[in-house]
């Protein structure tokens, strides 16, 4: 039985996602939506056509499939074989009406503002019979209100994992790995490096950068139009450098004893918005003493090749499955993504 | 409430595991045995005491501790303050029968011959009523036994975590970590460092490495005198460089679906008998194929200055604390290491 995965956001991260989960014999995508609409198709829609796709998610869906579908008279389509393509003003809320019988939810949306995914949850958790919501949020204010969803999950027999994406997620995680061999741990330092050829496609990614960086906001960011966000990289030749980010790295590893204080973790990194090379390696450094009393520094790298889309979706998907692990379980809640590993899906 | 942990084993990983446990305030040490003894103090034992001792456990305890106790008929001490200090024909039988009520046993047995572990497990799942056992258990065919106890677990109730030490431990679940940014893992390669100054202190894990060595075995290192291995060590100055090792971390990442065959994954490394300082850094490799088709490689590299001990015992104690999870939520069988993510033990 392959797992029903629904994608909330078809932007960039989104779209790769879609890729990903159709190279994946454990995965179905059964429904996705984005601010404008939502397809849904229990029987699995056309992960490659979304991944290809650009702008408008029900409109760039391959015709075929609105062909066999045939008009509906609120200029959506519904067919035989259960496809729904439909604009809606609250896809979200249409998803929820009409989106099946999904085992898990994967947000690739913009957090703008901070509150907006944390509300988003909790509509699933007290939707749905028991959900499994997974997120690549990365502000530390974001994931906290994520943590004050745990009652809430526990109620409606949900799974929510939280901060599942690369920093935090797969960087955190490895950081937790790391803290094994020591005592005390001094100091996590994660450093990112991230290249993207057309920034277009990154959108809101950029933007939420652009919000770490000193006099601006997520409100001022998300307030830029898209002129601004260009006259803004073009004072810097493209290239953003950000440092004592407002990542939720800290909450995470304070949250499972890694560190005792938030100030203990720093991220930062580098993001060139036109090339696809990496400026600067990732890397996730945490030193620490061990019980002989001696300092050392573990270390985990990330391959230059790997893009963003791939640290942050690929881990996303291994929670998801450890999500479903959890929820068949019996174990609710809200979890971040220090407390588990993520599973391998196949 | 203090986790009660005993440690079955009083080598060099064995004490170290003692003085580990000494310096977290959530664990409790409770029992320990070697090959011809056993110590019990339901109120805790005295970890420093443990870890500075040498030779004998029972003989090595501190005096103090014997003489509020007093001598007992069976040439042992029982006291008022419950401690147990005997030598024993069946140590592990009488730690089963008068080790009290304890939540984990941690495994620092040498595993010579390669069943010995896995009887010992069995034993302990079968006698007790539902018991948390942790292995750092490093061959191939020893973590395959291991596995074979899954029915006696479950019916146990209880909670195995085999090969959850360094490597397997430690690096293989950095390698599950790892392979999330990848669609197809190619290659998984861990290269270990080791260096002990006073081998003697190691001579179990020394024997056991000599048995990767081509033309040893099992049981031709076991047979070994002291005397052979200071001649067999003497001819490398020290040095033990070994390929090709049967080490479980390709079965546990091929269980996890990391790998499709064992033979993706490779072990080697260099252990130095004569110095503390590593001859080698401890790697693990990781390379794959992204959704992208990119191949790249991710590493997860330890600090030189971390010895073997801090490797191997910081991990399982973090994976004894999971287990105890495990446990506490229902969760029975046997595990690998590459299946959770290991906790911090406070």
């Amino acid at each position: 039985m392959r797992m029903k995965v629904a994608v909330l956001g078809a932007g960039g991260l989104g779209r790769a996602a879609c890729r990903i989960i159709g190279m994946k014999r454990e995965l179905r995508l059964t429904a996705i939506c984005d601010s404008k609409g939502l397809l849904v198709d229990p029987g699995g829609l056309d992960c490659e056509a979304l991944a290809c796709g650009s702008g408008d998610v029900v409109l760039s869906y391959p015709r075929r499939a609105h062909e066999t579908a045939g008009p509906h008279a609120d200029g959506g389509v519904a067919t035989a074989t259960a496809l729904l393509a439909r604009h809606s003003e609250d896809p979200l809320g249409e998803l929820l009406e009409h989106g099946g019988d999904v085992d898990a939810w994967l947000v690739t949306l913009p957090n703008m503002p901070n509150e907006f995914i944390p509300g988003v949850a909790r509509r699933f958790v007290q939707a749905t019979d028991g959900a499994v919501f997974v997120d690549v949020l990365k502000r530390t204010a974001a994931v906290e209100q994520m943590f004050a969803l745990e009652d809430a999950a526990k109620a409606s027999r949900s799974v929510v994992l939280t901060g599942c994406g690369a920093t935090p997620g797969l960087l955190t995680a490895a950081a937790v790995l790391a803290a094994q061999s020591f005592i005390e741990v001094e100091r996590v330092d994660i450093w990112w490096g991230v290249g993207v050829a057309n920034w277009e496609a990154y959108k809101a990614t950029i933007r939420e950068d652009i919000a770490h960086v000193p006099g601006y906001s997520v409100e001022r960011a998300k307030a830029m139009s898209e002129a601004e966000v260009e006259a803004f990289l073009e004072k810097t030749g493209g290239l953003l450098e950000l440092h004592h980010m407002e990542h939720a790295d800290d909450v995470l590893l304070q949250r499972v004893g890694v560190v005792q204080s938030p100030e203990q973790v720093e991220v930062g990194g580098v993001m060139d918005t036109r090339h696809a090379k990496k400026p600067v390696s990732t890397t996730m450094t945490l030193t620490g003493i061990t019980f002989e009393g001696k300092r050392a520094t573990h270390r985990f790298l990330l391959g230059d090749e790997t893009t963003m889309a791939a640290n942050v979706i690929g881990p996303a998907l291994g929670y998801l499955k450890r999500g479903v692990w959890l929820r068949e379980h019996g174990i609710y809640g809200v979890f971040g993504s220090t407390e588990f590993l993520p599973m391998v899906v196949r």
